[in-house]
C-alpha cells in the first residue's frame, strides 16, 4: 500500500532519517523528454526553509535518477529516483524515542507495527512527500501537452507569525483548480474522479477534509440553487454555473475541476504539551527540532502534484 | 472499476431499469452463517417509499442468492446475489432520452461512453447502491463478532416538506461513528484509513464533501487547540479529546473513528428547469417520475455499509 | 481472487450445484454490439454431452443477461450474466460427501475453507468455466475487428473409447495459435505476454503444463538451433523461424503466438479406487455421476477463450 | 507491471547499464531481523563469473539499503535497495545499437516503446533479475520460520563446454521442490498456486515451459495411473504418490510442491548470425561482450527465489 495509481503509478519509499527518500514511477509513456528544470523548480516549491512559516532543516533535495531514462528520455520502463537524507539530526529526536507526541503518528505506528522509526517521524514525516512532487511534475508535463493545467493556492490560513511567537502552529485550506480537463474522465462506480482525488488528497499528512465544487455548502442548499444548468456556449455544451466542481456522476463534465483540502495545524509545538510515554507515565514535552509553523505553503505543490497524477491516470484509464 | 476493497471486495453490476441489480462479494471468510434477517432489515432502511421524503417507486428488493453459500453458510467462494428490477417504468424517462438533466450524469456518461442508458438514470441511479447495503450488512456481521459497531445519523438536512411543496429538493450531512475499532488499522502512505473511507464515501451518488474528526474546522484552529493529548486511562493509553477523529498518520488510534459526509440536493426537480438537449438546443424540463426530495434518510445505511466494509477490509489487510 | 485481467476483467461466481453460474465483465468497450449467436455457438462447443468422450449431464446453458447492455449494445458498464443450474442431481454426490476423491480438490478445499460444497465438485467443478467461454467470445469479437484470430486444437489425446470401457480416463494436449497479433504487446517484467498466458491457462481445471513456442524442447537445443533469425519479408521485419512462439523478452514480435497446454486425465473414474474419508478411514469409491472420459474436446474452446481475453487485455494495456 | 505479488510485493527497476538496479519490497512483516549474510550468499549464487559456464562481467553486487530498516530490523514500511551498475562497458554494445539480435528483445522493445536502451540489453538484461534474489532471500527467511524450504537444481542441461568452443549456447531445465508447505494455500479460481508459480517463473528471461508434478507426461497417462490415492499415514492424511506435484484444484495438499521450468539457450552467440538492422538491411553479427554460455546455473537461485516469494504471498493471502 505504498503505491498510488492504476496505470500511471507511483511507489514511494523512505523514512525521514533513513538513507534515502525515493520513488518508482511505473507507466510513464516512453519517449517523454523529462524537463528536469521544471522538476527542480517544483521541488523548490516544496522545500523547507524557503519562508518564515517553514522549518529550518537544510535539504539539498538533489535527485539522483536511478533508472528508466536514456539521455533524459523515458524508456517506458520504471523511472526510479531518490534523494539522500543529509543534515539528519537523529539526536534531536532521541528524547522523543519513548514518548507519544500528541496528534502525531508515533502511537499508531507502534500499535500497527510493534516498533517505529523514532528518528524525525520516520515514514510519517512530511519529508516522505518529496517523491510525490517529482511524479507530479512529470504528470504536469504530460498534461501540459494536452493543454491541461493544475493550479492550487492557499485560501485559508491561520496567523503564522503570531503562532510562531507563541510556540504554536496553524492549519488552513488549499483550493485547487484543474483547467482544460476533457469531459468523460473518471469511472462511475468505485473510481469516480472525485473519489480518486479524495483518496489522493487524504494520502497527504495532516489532511482532515476534502470537498468538490461547493462541497459542504451544498448540504445547505436547495436543488434549484445547487443545480448547474446546461447551456450551449458557442456550439459547446457546458454549464452556466459550476457548483458541481466539474464532476457529475463521478465523471468530469469539461468544466474546471475545483476542490478544497483542509489541513489541521502541524502537531509539533514548541510550547509544552502533556502526553504519556511508552510506559504509560504522564510527561511533558516541548518539541524543539526544526519544524514548520504551518504546512500550507508547501502543501500547495503537493496538492497540485497529486491532482495532476490523478488526472493523468484517469486519462489513461479512459484510453 | 466497479470493484471496491482489497481483500474483502465487492463488485457491483446493474442499471436502474435493466434486468437486475447485484453484486459479487469476494473474500468473505468461509463458515460465516449469514444473518438474512439482518440483511433484509438493512435493505429496508435503504428502501424507497418508507417516508415522506422519499420517492414512490415500489421496490420489493427481494434478494436472490446465486452462489457462495451452502445452507446459508459462506463457502469462501464468491457470494453473488441480485435483485430483479420490477415496477420499471421506462416510459417515464422517454421524454428525457435526449435531454441533459442539470447536475445529473446524463451528459458525462454520454461523453465517456458515447451512449447511455437513459432509463431511470441507468448505472448512475441511486438504485445501484443496493448491493452496497448487502455487502455492508455482511461486513457489520463480521465486525459485530469483534465488538465493532458502525452508527450513522443525519446531522444536517434542509426543510424537506417545504421543498416538496415547492418542487424542490434538499441536501444534508451524515455523521458516522465507528466504535470499538482497534488501534493500528490503515496503511500509512496510500491506503490511510481516512483515505480509504474518503474513497468509499465519494463512491456514493451526490457526495461532495468528506471530513474526519473536526475536519474543515481544524483549518481554523491552532495546534494547541487541535492536538489530542495522550492520557493513561485505567492502564490503557488513549486520547483526552478526539479532534483527530480516531485517525493519526492515517492509522486508527483506538478511539472512535468519526467522520461526516456532505450530500448535495437531489438534482431531479419537479419544478421547471432550463437545460439543453443532445442537439444543443435550449429546452425546459420538469422531472416527474418517482424521486426523493432528499437522499439523506436512505444515505445513512449506505454510509454505515461502506464504513463497515472499509473497516473489515483494513482489518484483513492488517492480518 | 475470482477475477482475471487488468483492464478487460472477468469476475466469475458459482458452484456446480448452486443456484447459478455466472460472471461480471468489467472493461468491455462501450458501443460494442454483442454477437449473441456467436456466444451461443461458443457455449455449444463447451457443452457436455456433445460427443462420445463427454459426460451425460444435460445443461441447457441458457444465458440470462443481467446488466451492461441496452438493446444488445454494451453500455461500458459491467456486463453481468448467469446460467441457472438445472438438472442438478446432488443425490449422486451424497455418497461422496465425506470421502476425498483422489486427485480431486475435495481435500484441499476442506483444508483451505474448513468446509466444502460436496455437490458435484462445487466451485472446483469444470462447470465453473462456463463464464470464461462467454467472456472469451466477447474478446474474440473485439479481436476480430482488429484482424486477430485465436484457434486451438487437440494435438495429443489418449484412447478415449478404450478408457471408457475400462472405467478409466485420459489426458492430452491442446495447442493454440493467436494469429495477427501486433508486435509490442506484453509488459516486459512481471506481465510478460507469456506469463499472462501461463497464468490464464493454469486457471483451467486439470492443467499441469504450459509451454510457448518450442517450449521444453528448447531446453535440449543449442542457441544456433533455437534462435529465430530476423528477416526482411517484403519490407516487413519478421523472423524466418518461430521457435520463440511469437514472444521475445515477454513481448509479442508480430509472429503467431503459439503455445501448448497439458491436461491431466479427469480424476473421476468409474473403476474402483482406494482413498480415505474425513475420519481418516480407508475406503473404496467408484464414481458414478455423469462425467467425461476426457476433458480435451471441451478444453479447446476454453483455451481459446482465455487466450483471447489475455490478448484483448494486453492490447488495452498497450493503449 | 513491474510489480509482483499481492501482499508480499516486489517492484523492480533498472537497466543493465543504467545507474542502478534495485527493488522495493512492500508487505514484509515488521520486526523481521534481516539476515544480510544469507542475502549476500544468495546473491553470490546468482553472480556471474562464478563458473566456466558464466560470463566474465565483474559485478560487485554490493547492496545499498535505502529504507524500511532500523538497525537491520524491518519497520513494516517499504524496503528499498539498489546495486549500482559498475564495470559497464556500453561501448561493447555500440555496434549493436541499430541491429536486432536474433531471439533477443531488441526488436520487441522497439516495437513496444518506440525506443530502447541498447546498452547491454537494457531492461531485458538478465542483470535485472538481481532484485528477485534479494526479495527471495527475505521470503526464504520468512518461510524458514515456518519450517518451509525451497530447493531447486538443474536436471537437464546441454554440453556447455562444447558449446563454448563452438561459439554456441545451451538451454536446460530446473526442477524445484517446496517442502513443508501447509495444505490450503492457493486461491481456487484465478489465483491457483500453480498459476501464480507459472506466472512468476515466466517472468524470468528465457523461460519457455513450466509444468507441475508429472506435467506434460500426465497428458499421456490414464486416470488410474495419474491419480494420487489418499492414505492415512500415522494419523495424517496425505497421498501415496505425488503425480499432482502437491497441488489439487489449484490448492496445496500438504505434499511437496514440485515443478519444472524450461529455459531456452541464451540467444547471444559468439558465432556469426544473420539478422537485419533497423533499416531492414540484412547483416551479420557475432556477439562479443561478456555473456554466459548457459543461464541454468544462475537460474537455480532465481527459481527458488520466486517460488519462495509466491509461497509467502499465498500464505499471507490465506491469512
Amino acid at each position: 500500500m505504498n503505491t498510488i495509481g492504476h496505470i500511471f503509478r507511483l511507489t514511494t519509499f523512505g523514512e525521514s532519517h533513513g538513507t534515502a527518500i525515493g520513488g518508482v514511477i511505473d507507466g510513464c509513456p516512453s519517449q517523454l523528454k523529462l524537463d528536469f528544470d521544471f522538476i527542480d523548480s517544483e521541488l523548490l516549491r516544496r522545500k523547507t526553509a524557503q519562508s518564515s512559516t517553514a522549518s529550518q532543516r537544510k535539504e539539498p533535495d538533489q535527485i539522483e535518477w536511478l533508472s528508466g531514462l536514456l539521455d533524459g528520455v523515458a524508456l517506458g520502463t520504471p523511472i526510479a529516483f531518490m534523494v539522500r537524507n543529509v543534515d539528519c539530526k537523529p539526536e534531536d529526536y532521541e528524547a522523543l524515542k519513548d514518548v507519544y507526541r500528541p496528534s502525531h503518528a508515533d502511537f499508531t505506528y507502534e500499535q500497527k507495527y510493534g516498533l517505529r522509526d523514532w528518528r524525525g517521524g520516520g515514514r510519517a514525516s512530511a519529508r516522505t512527500t518529496l517523491p510525490i512532487v517529482v511524479a507530479g511534475a512529470i504528470a504536469k508535463q504530460l498534461l501540459k501537452e494536452k493543454g491541461i493545467r493544475v493550479i492550487a493556492k492557499v485560501t485559508v490560513m491561520g496567523d503564522a507569525e503570531r503562532a510562531r511567537r507563541e510556540g504554536d502552529t496553524v492549519g488552513g485550506i488549499v483550493e485547487c483548480r484543474i483547467m482544460g480537463v476533457p469531459a468523460g474522465l473518471g469511472e462511475p462506480m468505485f473510481g469516480k474522479f472525485s473519489a480518486e482525488l479524495a483518496h489522493a488528497m487524504f494520502s497527504l499528512p495532516a489532511v482532515k477534509g476534502f470537498e468538490v465544487g461547493d462541497g459542504f455548502a451544498l448540504a445547505g442548499m436547495k436543488g434549484s440553487e445547487a443545480n448547474d444548468t446546461y447551456i450551449n456556449k458557442e456550439g459547446k455544451i457546458t454549464t452556466a454555473t459550476n457548483h458541481s466542481g466539474g464532476i457529475q456522476g463521478g465523471i468530469t463534465n469539461g468544466n474546471d475541476v475545483v476542490f478544497r483540502v483542509a489541513f489541521k495545524p502541524i502537531p509539533s509545538l514548541a510550547q509544552p504539551q502533556q502526553t504519556v510515554n511508552r510506559a504509560g507515565e504522564t510527561c511533558q514535552i516541548a518539541i524543539g527540532g526544526r519544524h514548520d509553523v504551518c504546512a500550507l505553503p508547501r502543501a500547495v505543490v503537493l496538492v497540485e502534484a497529486l491532482a495532476a497524477m490523478v488526472t493523468v491516470d484517469m486519462g489513461m484509464m479512459q484510453g
